[in-house]
């Protein structure tokens, strides 16, 4: 059998929608000339240290900020609402433990709408959001510990999410050091335009189908390297160049072996992206002070280095870059810095959602077709 | 808490890309003035009777008819590829027996992904588009054995695609009258333009994520009754109408109280769907006589009273109306009509991954931005 691409006819052009207005939204917007993040209105500048995860979780859901009340409804929700059925549960047992974290969530989330229909299978609405949303990050740390051989922690809805995800992460009451550079990450992720996984969960929504089904698409798209799947990257890079002396030439000997440096450039941003700059703060102030030093040094080397041998590609640290950094420091393994991210984006996600559903129409393009439209069929003896 | 759709700012226009060129394919084209549907080239009446699925998914994956050898290869790499790994198995039991096909489905597909990184994690190719294609069926049958208590059915690599799908939910030889509908059928939905399963597989793919991921998703839009959700709608609405003497006055109440006819109409199609003409056929020769008698009253009728209705709206008989009588005839449940769709369109999803890897470019479009930009964060007290 010859290969897929062997093909006699011409190879479709990638567009990749690039410029093409696929839907408006009131969610957020990535300025990329400018660098500038927008939630709801809200410069992330404005949120981030600022406003808690579940403040920027209702701003995203409910397009304002909460009033008390409002946010201490929206703490007992979330908090009512982590527990996971059996069969969820049972599901993440039967996965092998070196499954990669993503591959369990997207399996994980699925399970839990096909077990939970009585939640889940309506239109998806504010509650459904809030029901998933919680529930998230309590998969993956279900996933965590049952791939160590350990028992899943059970909830405690007194927590926070970043609070929350940690306690059953980890077992343990978590540190102020730990889960508050967690929650700004969480509050920097949480929506962010347009973006693959974020269209990949509105055209499943617009043919009426399930908030879960949506949210396990959204995951599959999200853990493509060209999308989410790369910060663990930067780890291993930085773990690779080893430390700041070697920066220079590790660098130098990439760059002429063709290989693409890590957490540098971005398809929307031609600025520097605002969350690395908020991340760099956090990591400085919460990573061990020589990996702070080793990747401040990586980052400025890979800029000036960028620019000479790519002069004009405007490549800037994305927010990939201090992801690791920050992430490293909250105690989280590199397989689980994507499925971290995903924690916080299910937020944005499920936001999407329900803007879709509120006003849907069906995503369904128009191809161009590049093929023949006139072969005749001959049977098997005479081809 | 207030509802979703209450914020202050304007919501979002739905435009569903309707006439976008989202992307180039050689694959399938709809022509929906004229009716036609074309895969590669061919008429779809030209291979709809004629080529076996098996042919038709060599023609999708690798752009032309088999020949001998190459038909024989492709059937043994099928059959070859049909044994699903104990961690599937272990996911379909911990699901409850009434969890929906589709979203067995989709966990089992989600799950196998996860089980077998050593076949799915690369960039998807040719020989995982077979592995993933032979493995849905026996997902389902699997689950449907198993959600009645049953043992599934040991794959038999001498089987075709519809005789093993068959033969693993019933466990028994499947009759020339069952399985070679069932072929036709499987031919028919191979396939179909940039519907919204489609284009979802393909946004993921685009993210350089693995097949498993990308027809995780698919299946998860393809379960949406405004996509592939409904076929079993129409057997529930023939049950309802029960024989011809009632159709006139089922359809004209269900006209007058602003229910929606199942069976009719296509976001595309402005003609008669070529696929529903083969179907008619098909059920014709398969149905019991008094069923098809039913179908093709009620089809009658609603269609003179659609066009009295809805003069100009140019609502015609869908793929999903004698989908219906033909599956039912097959021996399917109707909770297992979408599955099926699923079974015949893995082929075409997985082509379009294969079309879309080979030249990817990230689909990541553009938003309008419809809110505010410019708001300012007040702490908690003062909101």
């Amino acid at each position: 059998m010859s290969s897929a691409t062997a093909t006699a006819y011409p190879m479709p052009k990638p567009e990749g929608l690039e410029g093409v207005v696929a839907a408006s939204t009131a969610l957020s917007h990535v300025f990329g000339e400018e660098g500038r993040l927008v939630y709801r209105g809200y410069d992330i500048h404005e949120l981030a240290g600022k406003a808690s995860f579940e403040e920027v979780a209702h701003l995203l859901w409910l397009g304002h900020l909460p009033d008390g009340r409002e946010l201490d409804e929206l703490h007992r929700k979330l908090g009512a609402n982590r527990d996971l059925p059996d069969a969820v549960f049972a599901v993440l047992r039967a996965l092998p433990a070196d499954t990669a974290p993503m591959d369990a969530l997207r399996t994980g989330i699925s399970a839990l709408g096909a077990a939970h229909r009585d939640l889940f299978d309506d239109t998806p609405d504010l509650e459904e959001a809030i029901a998933l949303a919680a529930r998230v990050p309590a998969i993956l740390a279900a996933f965590f510990r049952l791939r160590q051989g350990l028992d899943p922690v059970p909830p405690r809805p007194d927590l926070n999410t970043a609070q929350s995800y940690l306690y059953q992460l980890f077992g343990t009451e978590p540190e102020p050091r730990h889960w508050q550079p967690l929650e700004v990450y969480l509050v920097l992720l949480a929506d962010h335009g347009m973006n693959a996984s974020t269209f990949t969960a509105r055209v499943i929504a617009s043919t009426a189908s399930d908030l879960c089904s949506a949210l396990t698409g959204a995951v599959g798209a999200l853990k493509g390297p060209l999308h989410g799947g790369a910060p663990s990257k930067v780890l291993d890079m930085l773990n690779e160049i080893g430390s700041a002396e070697n920066v220079e030439a590790w660098l130098t000997h990439a760059l002429d072996t063709g290989q693409r440096l890590m957490g540098f450039g971005h398809r929307v941003y031609k600025a520097e992206d605002p969350r690395a700059e908020i991340l760099r703060g956090m990591a400085e102030r919460a990573s061990d002070p020589a990996f702070y030093a080793l990747s401040k040094t990586t980052e400025e080397r890979a800029l000036a280095l960028l620019e000479e041998r790519k002069p004009g590609r405007r490549l800037y640290t994305n927010v990939e870059f201090y992801s690791a950094a920050v992430l490293a420091a909250v105690g989280l393994p590199g397989d689980m810095f994507t499925p971290t991210f995903a924690v916080s984006r299910s937020v944005g996600w499920s936001a999407h959602v329900l803007e879709q559903v509120a006003n849907n129409r069906l995503i369904r393009p128009q191809s161009e077709f590049v093929g023949p439209t006139d072969l005749h069929f001959a049977p098997i003896e005479s081809r």
